[in-house]
């Protein structure tokens, strides 16, 4: 059995964007089992952007993560040991056993993963907590309805790609915003979203609006908001009367700092968001997904058949070794990655 | 039968704070009646926050009122003449004749009274369209929970109080922000809220807070917003986790011209109000009592008898005389009435 595992912890807290020197790479001793604890090797573990905010110490969705503690998240491996009577070695598991080799979990906080049905990263992505949420935050808070038009942010990514694809589903237009055209022609050839406009290519909301005024010409119904910032700021003007904001995320935001003068938009000040709330009657839902598990069999009641069928697909990104993780969650943050964004531990 | 009548129109739009030069009386003849016309003579016209917005150009609930236009809103009165088979000379209807000694509606844009139930007053203010905001903007979209804390700006305001009342009802802690001690006292000693913070004793968001924290020791549940401004940023750090924010008003602001820069709050920017309703899962829902009068009567079922038991309790601020109306209305904005605001055509 190895002795020894390798984790990466927090090192100090970012100023605005992380920088390489946040992280640090610790080699250290793997703790004894204790009683019905099990050990898992981990194959991959997940980044993703929620992450960002837990290196703060402002408060985000949980508790930040302290200084030197566990870069902390979703994983799958392998059990390697077990004090537990529900795992023995050889079974497959999700875990939050985050950025690091080797982790000790209770059963409790593990779900068993078949290997034989789906491949196990899809754990972390397609059927993990990104394409949950994006069906959740479709299907709960954005009420989708046949013919309406759905505006989905950071449109290729495991969340973006499965609102988009849901709602094709359901009978709505789709548009998308991604960044880059690589990313847009993915939207429309391989998600089968109806259009998808290219944020890079506009300096500013107004003409990121114009823009999309072309694609939405019966207006927006839904902005699934995962993005903030710009995209934000062109699609308030555009949403329909009762239209739905399912918000789960702002990752144009995560790396402002302290979100005060310099994080401003170009017009788009507190006052003028409350006013679009309020004289347009939107809905706007904030939620974070690990509140609403007890809805994950509905979740893949729907979609475990659709990808089975082909008409839900996914695409994952996957980085190689541990140790160049803080490189690729840099770069997840500026939407480097294509696809779910994985580090396989080698 | 009266010939001409007097009534008042927007002379200029206003940059900011209306001025009473925005205003202009006007004399008038009384146009002949049409067929399926009714003529009522004005009692009493109602003066409400919201036909601030109505005076800018920009898109608000509704289109602007036009230059040279009538003053639009709603107003209680008695038919004089009538060639309508609905309405007969002596009847009294709730009409939208809004600032003006007379005028012509057709009875699907009146509702008949009848004096002997309620005074025809109460149609405007504690079982009209600012009572019933509150009670469906409370019960539909704030889901009140027995034991939770509900916060409610303009306290004394006839939204406000009667969303304190209905909370008080169904269980739950009732904590007002009102402008000014005689509000206050009139939020607890009238109203029975459990406490009232005079706002005007702050000079910032965050002394605002601190009284707040003191009044609500399980944080804030339901933030019934008519506001905006000061009060929302005292509230917004308070909230609880899956807080509801039903938002009909934002009065705070509705001076502040572009809403721009200057409308910017001490430290309230777009992202961090974003960033409040992602990370505390906050609902947040605009509307417009207009779109939900199918509810009306279940309102009625609910709060009239509460009128009659003396559970629920109300306040006219009468003003004499359309040529007062201007006046009036710019003290509406900045809280100088006491209760609901009406101005009686003499």
């Amino acid at each position: 059995m190895t002795d020894q595992m390798q984790r990466i912890v927090l090192a100090s807290r970012p100023d605005g964007a992380p920088r390489n020197d946040n992280f640090r790479l610790e080699t250290v001793e793997i703790p004894a089992l204790g009683d019905g604890e099990v050990l898992i090797k981990a194959h991959y573990f997940s980044l993703d952007p929620y992450m960002r905010g837990r290196m703060d110490d402002a408060k985000s969705y949980a508790a930040g993560i302290g200084i030197d503690d566990l870069m902390a998240g979703g994983a799958v491996g392998e059990v390697i040991a077990s004090n537990a009577p529900e795992f023995v070695p050889g079974d497959f598991a999700l875990t939050m056993t985050g950025w690091a080799t080797h982790g000790i979990a209770k059963p409790v906080e593990m779900r068993k993963l078949d290997p034989a049905l789906a491949p196990i990263t899809t754990a972390l992505g397609v059927l993990g907590m990104p394409g949950f949420t994006g069906w959740y935050g479709l299907t709960e808070l954005g009420h989708p309805q046949k013919g309406e038009t759905v505006v989905v942010g950071a449109a290729t990514g495991p969340v973006g790609s499965m609102v988009g694809q849901v709602a094709r589903m359901r009978g709505l237009r789709v548009v998308g915003i991604a960044g880059g055209e690589a990313k847009c022609s993915m939207a429309t050839e391989v998600y089968g979203f109806d259009a998808c406009i290219d944020h890079r290519a506009f300096e500013g909301a107004r003409d990121l609006r114009e823009a999309l005024k072309q694609h939405c010409p019966d207006g927006i119904d839904i902005y699934f908001e995962n993005v903030g910032g710009k995209v934000l700021e062109a699609v308030l003007p555009l949403m329909n009367a009762h239209g739905r904001i399912p918000l789960c995320g702002m990752i144009a935001w995560y790396n402002a700092g302290n979100l005060g003068a310099n994080a401003a938009m170009e017009s788009l000040t507190a006052p003028r968001l409350w006013q679009s709330i309020l004289v347009k009657h939107l809905s706007v839902n904030g939620f974070i997904i690990s509140n609403h598990f007890d809805r994950y069999p509905e979740f893949l009641r729907e979609v475990g058949p659709a990808i089975a069928a082909g008409q839900v697909k996914h695409t994952e990104d996957i980085v190689e070794g541990l140790e160049n993780a803080p490189a690729a969650f840099r770069g997840l943050l500026t939407g480097k990655n294509m696809g779910k964004l994985l580090v396989k531990v080698i």
